[in-house]
């Protein structure tokens, strides 16, 4: 199989799997317990905390492990907006998020939030001037991705930290999960108030990841139960998860640069093969994340390329895996080109680390081919 | 080890983690992707739904896969009581519910639902006159454990059912986390609205529960996000997990009733032992669940007791793991006897099919030896 699909999911590294495997079969006391066994399974999760936290050069940060990135925006968003019910308040966030985020705001917003969803240039970058004038004493959050996971669009994130630390009692959500691993970041974590992290986009393991926080920051959890991460998010610790998750972020970050280059050759390369081809538009601005090609196939609708594509084993999507049972025009193209043809004839693309060029020259073999 | 807290907690199944293994490594493409590679894991997900379904010989149900039971009971809580915020309606639970159950109860009642907690007699066992006189035409949710997870108690859920039922708007909710599995039910689940199970405690996996419902029942999801398990619950769809946990749920309901017997008559040869050894009451009724053995050593408080047995590699809990690290009286010890002394000193000795007699007597002779 060819598989340009590293968006939705990526393959379980197999050292990351074989300690998930060695701290179920060894070490799977219930770490909440008092006794030794459950000290020892205690410790190991405060080391992957800290490990955590080391990787990414975070201070003065606190993580909470949650069953995926969708738990993880959530207890983000209504971690904040939680404390603020009913006293008509303002919140941002853009025309490109995850459903995670963008599900959270809509609800919020019947909730009697006013919210402001940021517009995006042809680029996907998102309009800083809207965001200045709608920032205001009375905003409590902002939340913006880093990688958008459709085009690859990467947003100016220090200039967004510059504008949200004008206001005080606002914060500062990132959804980092396209970018943890595989960008190195061009402004400091450490003033993003809360970020998003998946396990099973950088070759870890599904129903994992992480809100990571300022130690600062009053959240109010999402689920509600026993006292386990300090009543934020209960639930039994599932420490073989979460060092899975760890290891996961420990190999990417080890290779990230590395990785980056030749990804970005490969993206070049991809990009070269796709010229003169009749009727194909690239999405993806040429300085977005190397590891997303969004193109539009304009006599195509996305779904009818696929299944072709899926004939010869060649595995991509139209745009998040997450929706990708409801046929509607793909909402980050069209909000870049306010072009419904675009948007419905859309197909992501999505490289990884392990992918080839000789599977770059299958794919175009066969878009040529297409009639 | 002497391992007596698998009510906490239990040792994951080998041939469990083994497929685990296997789907991670050989079928890890996103089950909502549209192409061949997703169609083939989303059809390994329908197949574990509709295999937990017919292991339990349910019809005309529907399963929520989530992050654990403490995630279940939040969704079956939830997603009923969000529905009618603000509209002065009662909900009734008991006093001796998992903190993810009684959580949510008290956090409804702060947003103006008006709750009855039902008491229970010193077997544990919930007052159904207080059941009858506090449910009426505006009770919306019933939510009560099968099996308690402190003492065992086993609850008469067919008697709520009938009661219940003559309340046409009102849900059930069962928390069968200690049940399945373990003790043949004596009421047919197809009668129960919605129920909780949870795959750790039964030699699955961490990070894996389930709520099951009734399919015509209107449930609001938790967290938002995009549109995996109906948008009720979404976050990517986790094959290798739900597969762990169908795989648990079947072996463990294979020997269900043979380990019944044994494990009856383990408890009947533990009780026997701790016969006439000084300050030793036992708190759990005779026909509780064999599974758990509740006593007080009333000369000891519960930490000390454990740390002593500790030394030696027994392993026993004081309360649930869930909130063991805060001290207090058991809740529900206390509610069983009023008696505070009893409940500090309390210890849940939970059994298990691969406990044995050895693991009894060692337990014993340390006891006899404490000073």
């Amino acid at each position: 199989m060819i598989y340009f699909d590293y968006t939705a999911t990526s393959k379980p590294n197999e050292e990351v799997l074989a300690l998930y495997q060695k701290i179920n079969a060894d070490y799977w006391s219930n770490p909440s317990s008092i006794y030794k066994a459950g000290v020892i399974t205690n410790n190991l999760f405060q080391k992957c905390e800290k490990d955590i936290l080391e990787v990414l050069n975070l201070q003065n940060k606190k993580i909470y492990f949650t069953s995926g990135a969708t738990e993880a925006n959530n207890l983000a968003i209504y971690g904040i907006c939680n404390n603020y019910l009913n006293q008509d308040k303002n919140i941002i966030t853009t025309k490109i998020e995850h459903p995670s985020v963008m599900s959270c705001f809509e609800d919020l917003e019947k909730k009697g939030f006013k919210v402001t969803y940021l517009s995006v240039d042809e680029k996907g970058i998102i309009n800083l001037e809207e965001l200045k004038q709608n920032i205001n004493n009375n905003t409590i959050l902002v939340s913006t991705m880093w990688v958008n996971n459709i085009v690859g669009t990467i947003e100016p994130i220090e200039e967004v930290i510059k504008i949200v630390k004008q206001y005080p009692r606002c914060k500062l959500h990132v959804d980092a999960v396209q970018g943890i691993g595989k960008i190195k970041p061009t402004f400091d974590f450490n003033n993003v108030d809360m970020f998003t992290l998946s396990s099973h986009k950088i070759n870890g393991l599904k129903s994992s990841g992480a809100l990571i926080i300022n130690n600062k920051i009053n959240l109010q959890g999402v689920l509600k139960g026993a006292t386990q991460q300090e009543g934020i998010r209960p639930g039994t610790i599932d420490v073989a998860l979460s060092a899975a998750t760890t290891k996961a972020l420990k190999l990417i970050t080890a290779s990230r640069d590395k990785h980056y280059i030749y990804v970005k050759e490969l993206q070049k390369y991809f990009r070269e093969q796709l010229k003169n081809i009749p009727n194909v538009l690239i999405n993806s601005s040429e300085d977005a994340s190397p590891y997303i090609l969004n193109i539009s196939i304009l006599n195509t609708e996305s779904e009818t390329f696929i299944h072709y594509l899926e004939k010869y084993e060649i595995y991509v999507a139209a745009g998040s895996a997450c929706n990708s049972k409801i046929k509607k025009p793909e909402k980050t193209v069209y909000a870049m080109f306010h072009d419904e043809r675009r948007a419905v004839t859309s197909l992501r693309i999505s490289l990884s680390y392990v992918t080839t060029k000789e599977e770059i020259d299958e794919f175009i073999k066969r878009l040529k081919e297409f009639k």
